[in-house]
Parts: structure tokens; C-alpha cells; sequence
């Protein structure tokens, strides 16, 4: 098996010189000092290389198995995992001082995530939905609840569920059909079932608040009857300690193609007398409270993308460094390794140059949360929301549809090798394919970024993101050396402002809008996607220069321009070829009837 | 589960309109009328509907077992299946009537394959390999190794397998290791080990014959010293009766991502006295002879990608036709089929459309086979046979990759179902992505395209291929309802055109010539496939448009026009990007070192 290293030396290019440690400088991070997150990160790489990535396989062999007992027990090794974790303090890097936690910037937080993650994707599952329930409650929850399980969630001795799904409501959560039945205590009883709960049961943890979205029973249909109620495993007494057994069974785990090692849980509230559960923010606004944590969401899965997307990396390039095979090209020795050949070569280099330009652009939004959070200037703060808003659904999507083409590649580095299990590249496939389909899936984050991110500010935004990556490709063209790489830049950049001009104007048609936003919502993602990832890379490059320049002659540098160069001269072509996909129009689509197929 | 239907109607329209039955006009098909192909294809569906397609989810969760006495249990039904296919005549279809077939065209045979994969893959790779054992043994066996082993082999009562690859000779065979020690009747005795031999062991017929590479003791090394060998796992007596078991045993068998009920064996030949084997064909001949039968077999390989691409898109389609969610951006009505969301459609229309347009080419080329075999003028057979060397290697490749890309986009219109493993669509994604890998990874297809076919003709039979786009491009934009198809289709053309330029410009180059036909190879491979399946759907559209037009106003015909609108002009410029790809030059790929990454 191959062994993980974090890439603590590429997060530490983009957080140190790309980002240049912006996000320390903003108030509330006087005590993160660049000391202070190098040892985070060094200390990270070590839980998750030597932690967490050697239960990754066994994890995946072994499974999940549901109990007669109605529990769920996960694979060996991961409870003690999990409590490594949680004993180390890793649950609240991000979390604010205030509520328990370490209050780092978001930035290093999502490297370290990205770092678990490439580690153990199965298992980073279980504190990045404790993460989505310490934000709901941080936003929405009252003073008592906050006391109550604030800092059990903070200090990872409690885990978080988010209940959403249910069979007949999944991309569309209008449909939710579980009732809360209001108590005289001001309590709720719970009634219904919810389906694909990431670790809705197990025994890694004391207890397990489940977040839940469910309806009263007087509620008016659609989202506006939808309220938000945390739902404990085992009630909490006054004293804090826990209590009585509430009425949320498992009823059954999902047999998936991977993330063996997470549960995916089918839950049962009040089989009973009903599930006791007290309503979370207001009545009626469940969904839009849901929806304030799902935006942070939803970058975490794009960093889990990348995470897996870096592993395979690794994998595909030992590999490659390793197997003897035919001829050099090159020197004509008869037992070269395959790295030798041009054909692996590229997909080698694709593979990671796409990983490191998907690590650049999700932790420049990371570092565009930090501000939006954080910066005393409150248009400074508007403005990066701006750019938040329309990042994220570009990381998550992109990011996780790249990871899964990337993995795939790992798969064929290895030849006959990445097919059989044991190697290690097919797990990597398995997890990895999740990823476009929850949280949201990419084509949902799609219409998000070409239906209301871009129409509502009628592309203000994303024009601001365009023009720096013009100003990214005017810099790489005033070189002698990058001047190629800033002209394909420039192109791309012209695609994209065209691309958006077209949907701008499709979105404003009364008549058809809606339906030409939707059609063209997928290739403008990737386009998007392209182009922006591109954009660092060509930052990259500018910022690899400069260190040559400066005497810091690393090999890394020279691999960087080399991935900048693969990635704008040979990858963004592949993207801008979506514009010619808007352009063409919708008409097929228009005329489909998928019933005459 | 969602049941298999094999698309008789799309293979007739390509057999029938698209292809005006041409194969059954050759000299030796006579007596295939165009009612037997109709009444082969209705019946051949039925079987893989009703026989194969039901065991294809069964066998995948049980698998198959290695006993501990050595032999290999293949899935409860597998053996019965494959017998019904034997008994059934089927095994012969396409092998010639003086080997005991039933001579029909490939074009018919191809079809056949088609919906055999598309209803159990892991199953029709038990009698693909066996093709590959009859071709071998057609071309280079001796008339007493014909008459002893063709007869089973062609009824199928007997399987075949072919034996190449060991664990330090993989996509180099020229390291091969395998020994056969000459005996005093002429026999010789092998001792090796063979790995990843597909049905290299089972229960569901009375023998089967080994194909084996290995080398005489004093054999020089390399290719040159490389012969054939064929080794039964029972011995035949001269009556035809089985004799003793020989010396081969099945030592493992891997655990795979997919086709689970194909057992992939290592063999070990040799362990006690030798395996018996005979030699087959000229000594130092062996790849030689392999290499006879590997380019149907690489066709075949691209069949079965489309097999499962079809497959896929037919659960996807009734998926998204039942599933509820959402409203209609159109009738506004909440209580759609996602089927009415433009997303959904475009992931719909595209996998549908490509799936036509692969299946297009692949009988294209089977039937290009049937004129380089049987047409009587010996020139229009060398034309055929150039068009076909050159087809092969996109028709495995890109059918394959496109279909691991069809597999996953099936499992995207699922959501949150496609990922639980009862559903069935993630067993096909896990099934396809071996097609890429095996039978000469995709990487070695693109150099065998991009090197040895291309360069060895200057190209002349690729160009007379875009000849024949650009005319097909003409005749569509002489039409008033498909010019923007011309134009697109005619641009694709001029970019496969100048690509090909590119190629053979640097193949020419003595310095670098290798190394930059290697780095171009697969993004050259893309594009051909790109636009010469667009050019497969741009003549389904004139067809189509001309039975239109004739008061045949089918939903049919529509449809394929939509499809042909989707891949000429949605799809194809995703293709046309790899021009741009290729004329960034492999500066990046050239200076790559892995080992600095």
C-alpha cells in the first residue's frame, strides 16, 4: 500500500505566497502567527499520514455492519481514530475562540481538511457533518442550546447528522414530509423517516444531535412549512449528562460503491412515542437555515474532492516511478519505468496539475471567507461574500467532477494493477464518485452559479473575478518566459466574459429564461471551472518565477511552471470549448423528449 | 432492477438504413438474407433479455470463488446461461460455415456482441476470449490442431483463453518469461506463470484451450524469441475424448472493481512435470500471431464498451423518467419527472447520443471488416483493410472511454441512488472502466494510431476517412434543416485534418519524432474519435431526414436527428479542443521529471 504524505509543501506555496498569509492579518487572527500554522500543518500531515490514511483500505474491506442491536458498528481502528482526533483538538481549528474553539482562519482549516480527507475520506465524513451542526447552532440555536451542546459538538465528543433526504424529497427538500408535533413542554415529537444520514449512527462517539428538517403539522406546504429541529441520540440532562435513549433508530445502512467506512444511514424518528426535538431558529425558515451552512458545506466537499484528487496523485506517481516496462522513448534503455513515457507522462502531469490548480483556487476562496467573516471593512467584507458566493459552487462541483477524472487516471496509470482492488487506485474512484452527487448535486451547484448567483447581481462578481484573471494574463504576458501561457489565459478569460454575457442576456428573456439558464448552466460551470483554476495557475507560475529570480532555484518551481504551463496551454483549451457548446445553443435540448428515446 | 432491452431498433436502422446492408452483397453471404439478420437480431435480444441480463446483477454480488480443490465456481446461472448461448448456435455466428459456423457477416456477429455485453458483460467475456482462440487457431493452427480443437471451440463447447501477460510483461510482452522445453514427440512442456487470464478457469464448459506466449529455453531474447503455444487443461485423446488433466492450475483470482462474475485468473503452468503444450504457428512467430487476432479482439473490446453504454442509458432514462422531483421550469407543475429538467435532459441526450454515435462507427468498421475479408476485388480489400487499421484503435479507445464517461454520467442522473449499489447503475461504471485497461491500454491504442498506422501510409487512409466527413459535411449543409451540422461537421474535419498534419510533421522529425507522436498520441485520438463519430451521426441525420422526408414521420427518426444535433454540435467541439491541445506543442511533457512532482 501506498503510504500518504500531506502536501504540506504545495499548501504551504498557496497559503505563504500566493495568499501571502492574507487571511492572518485580518482582526481576530493577532494570535495565528506563520509559525503557528506551519506547525498545524506539520502536525496534521503527521495525524492524517500516519493516523488515518493506514485504516483508509482496511476500512474500505471491512465496512459498516448494522447490529441486531439496531447500532452500527464502523470499521476497526476508526472509533480510536476519530478520538485521536478529537483528543488533539483538530474538531475546532476553524471554530470561533468564543465557542471553544481554536478560531483559525478558514484557510488553514481547509487545508487540514483537505489533508484528513486525502487520509480517509470515510472518516473525514464524520467531522465535517459535526462541522455543518456546530454551524446551524452557532447561527441559530438559542442561548441554551448553545450551552447545552456547543461545546460536547466543538470538542468532537458529541458527532453531528444532517437530516434532509427523505425518499421522496432529495433535490427538491419542498417535499419533506417529516412531522414535528409541538409538546406543552415547548418541546417537539418527531414522526418520519430520512434517508442517506452520513454517520446517522455509530459508535465512535458518546452522542450523535442530529440536525433535522421537518414539518409541523398545521405547516403550510413547501419550503415556508419547513422548520430546523436538533434531535439528541441520547437526551442531555440538565446537568449535562446524558440521559434517557430518544426514539431515533437505524434502520438500515446503504451498501454503496464506496466510502465503505462511513455509515449511510436510513433513520427513524418516533417508531414510538416519537423522537423528542427542539426547534433550531425560527419557525417556517428550516430550509434558509440549512442553507447558511450548506454554502460552507459545499466548499468542505470540493476540499474532499482535492483531497482524494491529491491522493491519487500520489498513487499514480509511485506507481509510475516504480513499474518497469518497455522502452524509453528517450534513452533507448529497455527497462525504463513507465514515468518515462510520454503517454503516462501526461497523464501524470494532467493529473497533477489539475489537483494543485483545484488546491489553489479552493483555498483562495477559503482565504475570500476569511475576509468576508473577518475584515474590519464592511463593503471589504461585502465584496468577498460576493466572490464567496459565486466561488463555491464552482469548487464544489468542479473540484469533485475533476477528482473523480483524476482518480480515473490514477486507475489507468496502473494498468491491469489499477483494476484489482488491493492496489489501492480503484478506492479512489469509488469514494471519490460521491462527491458530484451530495451536498447538492453538481448540476443543482450549476444552476446555483448560472441561475441566481449570476442573474441577481447581473454578473457583478464574477466580471471582478475576470478582470483580475486578465490582470493575471497581462503579468504572464509582460514576461519573457510566461508570455504563451498569458495569451491562452486572456482567451480564456474572453470566453468566459462572452459565455456569462450570454447567459445574462438568456436568463433576462421573460419567455425562455429560466429554461436557457438550465440548459447552458452545466458547460458554464466547467467553463468557469477552467478558466478560474487556470487563473492560479498562472498566479503560480508568476509567483515560481519571481523565486527562481530569486535565487530559490527548488525543483519545485521548476514543477510548478511546468504544471501552470500543462495546465493553461493544454487543459483550459479542453474548457473553453464550452463556450462553443453555449454558443451553439439549446435547440436539441429544447425539442428532447426523453419518453421518444 | 431495471430490465435490459437490446436496441434492435438502432442497429437496424444502422444494418438496414445507414449501412443499405452492404455485407450481405459480399461474396460469401449469399444466404444472409436481410430477414435471417432481422430474425438473428430478434432472437439474439431475446436471449440476452430474458437469459443473460437477468444474472448480470446476481453474479456481480455473488462473484466467483476459487474451490479448494483449484477449480473456480462461476455465479449461480452463469454455466446454464452460457450452455443456452452455446446450444443456441450463437458461439458460431461469425466464424466462417467451413469451420463449423454459421458464416454470417461481422457486421451482424458485431451487433450480436453488442447486446451480449450490454446484458451481462462479465459473462460475454467468456466467448469473446474463445473468439480469440478460434481466430488464432483458424489463421495458424495446424490442420490436425484444426481438427482437434475448432469443432468445440466454434460450438462453444469448449472455451478458449488467451495467456500473455506476466507480472513484469505486461503492456511489454517482449518480456514474456513463460519457458517451453522442447520434447522428443514434438510437444513441448511450459512452466511459468500467466496472470490476469480472463475465464483462465470455471465450471461452465468441459475444457478449455489455453493460447499461451512463452520461449524455447535457447530462444533469444525480445519478440523474436517469443512463439504460440497451445495448452488444453485436458489433455484430447486422438478419439476426441478427454484425457488427463494437464498441468495447469488457477493459483488465485483477483478481486476486481467490476465484472465480478468473469473470474480473472493466475495460472500456473507447469508446477509438477510441464504443462502439455503444442506450438502453434512459426517458432519466434508468437506475438506475431497474437497481434492476427488482437485487432478484432480490440474491436470487440469496443463493442462491449458501447454494450454497457447502452445499458447504461437505458436505466438512466427510465430513472429519470419515473423519478418525481422538482418543478417543471416549463409547465411550472410541481410534480414533474426529472426527465423535464434541462439538466437531467442534457445529461440524458448525451449520454444517448454518444452511445448511437459509438455504436455507428463500431459497425462502420465491422462492416469495413466484411469488405477487407470478403469483397472479390483485391484492391477494394487492401482500401477496406487500411480504413480498418486505422478505425480499430479509435473504435476500443474512445468507445471505451466514452463509455466509462457514460457509465458515470448514468450514475449522476441517479443522485443519491446511483451510488447505492442495488440500484445497478454503479455496478456498470465499475464494469466499463476495465475496457479501457485491457486488450492494449487506450494509451497503446493512441500510439498504434497516432504511430505505426499513421505514419506508415502518411496518413493516406485517414484522409481519405475526412474526405468522406467533409463530403458527408457538404451534403448536410446543402439541406435546409441541417446546415449548422455542415459547417460544425466540416470544421471538425479541417481540425482532424491539420492535427494529422501535426503528426505526421513530427513523426518525420528524426530527433524527436518518437517522443512527440507519444505526446500527442492520446489527445490525437480523441479528436479522430470525436469527429468521426459526429460524422456517423451527421449521415444518421440525412438518413433519418430522408425517411422524414419519404412520410416515415417515426418519433425514431426525430430523435436521432436531436441526438445527431447534440453530438455534432454540443459534443464535437469538446473533441475539436485536442487540435488546440496538440498545437501547444509538449514542452511541458518534455521537460516533465515525475520524480520532482
Amino acid at each position: 500500500m501506498i503510504p500518504y504524505a500531506a502536501p504540506v509543501r504545495d499548501v504551504r506555496f498557496v497559503l505563504e505566497e500566493m495568499l501571502e498569509h492574507g487571511s492572518l492579518a485580518l482582526p481576530g487572527f493577532e494570535e495565528a502567527s506563520p509559525d503557528l500554522v506551519e506547525a498545524v500543518l506539520e502536525e496534521a500531515a503527521r495525524l492524517a499520514g500516519e493516523v488515518w490514511a493506514p485504516l483508509n483500505a482496511s476500512g474500505d474491506r471491512q465496512g459498516c455492519t448494522r447490529r441486531d442491536d439496531g447500532g452500527v458498528s464502523v470499521p476497526d481502528g476508526f472509533a480510536e481514530a476519530y478520538r485521536a482526533y478529537a483528543e488533539g483538538g483538530w474538531n475546532g481549528i476553524g471554530v470561533s475562540e468564543a465557542l471553544g474553539g481554536q478560531g483559525l482562519p478558514e484557510v488553514v482549516a481547509s487545508a487540514v481538511q483537505e489533508m484528513l480527507h486525502g487520509a480517509n475520506m470515510a472518516l473525514g465524513l464524520c467531522p465535517m457533518l459535526t462541522a455543518g451542526a456546530i454551524e446551524a447552532l452557532a447561527h441559530h440555536g438559542s442561548d441554551e442550546q448553545q450551552a447545552t451542546y456547543l461545546p460536547k459538538l466543538v470538542e468532537g465528543t458529541w458527532t453531528g447528522t444532517m437530516n434532509l433526504t427523505e425518499p421522496q424529497a432529495g433535490s427538491d427538500l419542498s417535499k419533506v414530509r417529516t412531522r414535528a408535533v409541538p409538546q406543552e413542554d415547548g418541546s417537539y415529537r418527531l414522526f418520519g423517516q430520512k434517508i442517506y444520514i452520513t454517520w446517522g449512527e455509530h459508535d465512535a462517539a458518546e452522542n450523535i444531535i442530529h440536525l433535522v428538517l421537518a414539518r409541523k403539522p398545521d405547516a403550510p406546504e413547501g419550503n415556508k412549512g419547513i422548520s430546523l429541529f436538533l434531535v439528541p441520540k441520547f437526551l442531555v440532562n440538565q446537568d449535562g449528562s446524558l440521559g434517557e435513549r430518544n426514539d431515533v433508530t437505524c434502520a438500515a445502512i446503504e451498501h454503496k460503491l464506496g466510502i465503505h467506512g462511513s455509515p449511510t444511514c436510513t433513520l427513524s424518528f418516533g417508531e414510538n412515542d416519537g423522537a423528542i426535538g427542539y426547534r433550531v431558529g425560527e419557525e417556517g425558515r428550516g430550509l434558509n437555515h440549512m442553507f447558511t451552512m450548506m454554502n460552507e458545506a459545499r466548499h468542505k466537499v470540493g476540499i474532499q474532492g482535492i483531497g482524494v484528487a491529491e491522493r491519487a496523485c500520489q498513487h499514480a506517481f509511485a506507481y509510475a516511478l516504480d513499474r518497469v516496462q518497455g522502452r524509453s522513448p528517450r534513452s533507448g534503455r529497455n527497462d525504463c519505468t513507465i514515468s518515462d513515457h510520454l503517454d503516462v507522462r501526461r497523464m501524470l502531469l494532467s493529473m497533477r496539475a489539475r489537483t494543485d490548480a483545484l488546491r489553489a483556487l479552493a483555498l483562495f476562496c477559503a482565504a475570500q471567507l476569511d475576509v468576508a467573516r473577518h475584515a474590519a471593512d464592511e463593503s471589504e467584507r461585502g465584496a468577498a461574500q460576493a466572490r464567496v458566493d459565486v466561488l463555491i459552487p464552482v469548487v464544489k462541483a468542479f473540484s469533485t467532477d475533476q477528482a473523480v477524472e483524476i482518480a480515473s487516471l490514477g486507475v489507468q496509470v496502473h494498468g491491469g494493477m489499477g483494476y484489482i482492488e488491493e492496489t489501492g487506485a480503484a478506492q479512489l474512484l469509488r469514494d471519490a464518485r460521491i462527491a458530484p452527487i451530495y451536498e447538492g448535486t453538481n448540476g443543482i451547484q450549476a444552476l446555483d452559479l448560472a441561475g441566481r448567483k449570476l442573474q441577481r447581481d447581473g454578473g457583478a462578481a464574477l466580471t471582478q473575478l475576470i478582470d483580475e484573471v486578465e490582470g493575471t494574463a497581462r503579468a504572464l504576458s509582460a514576461t519573457t518566459e510566461l508570455a504563451p501561457l498569458g495569451e491562452a489565459l486572456a482567451g480564456g478569460a474572453a470566453d468566459l466574459r462572452a459565455a456569462m454575457a450570454t447567459l445574462l442576456e438568456a436568463g433576462a428573456d421573460p419567455e425562455r429564461g429560466a429554461d436557457a439558464v438550465q440548459a447552458y448552466a452545466t458547460p458554464f460551470l466547467s467553463l468557469a471551472g477552467h478558466v478560474l483554476c487556470a487563473w492560479q495557475m498562472g498566479r503560480a507560475a508568476l509567483v515560481a518565477t519571481t523565486a527562481i529570480a530569486n535565487g530559490r532555484d527548488e525543483p519545485f518551481y521548476t514543477a510548478k511552471r511546468q504544471a501552470a504551463d500543462y495546465a493553461i496551454r493544454q487543459w483550459l483549451p479542453v474548457g473553453r470549448a464550452q463556450r462553443a457548446v453555449i454558443e451553439a445553443g439549446m435547440a436539441s435540448l429544447a425539442a428532447f423528449d426523453a419518453a421518444a428515446h
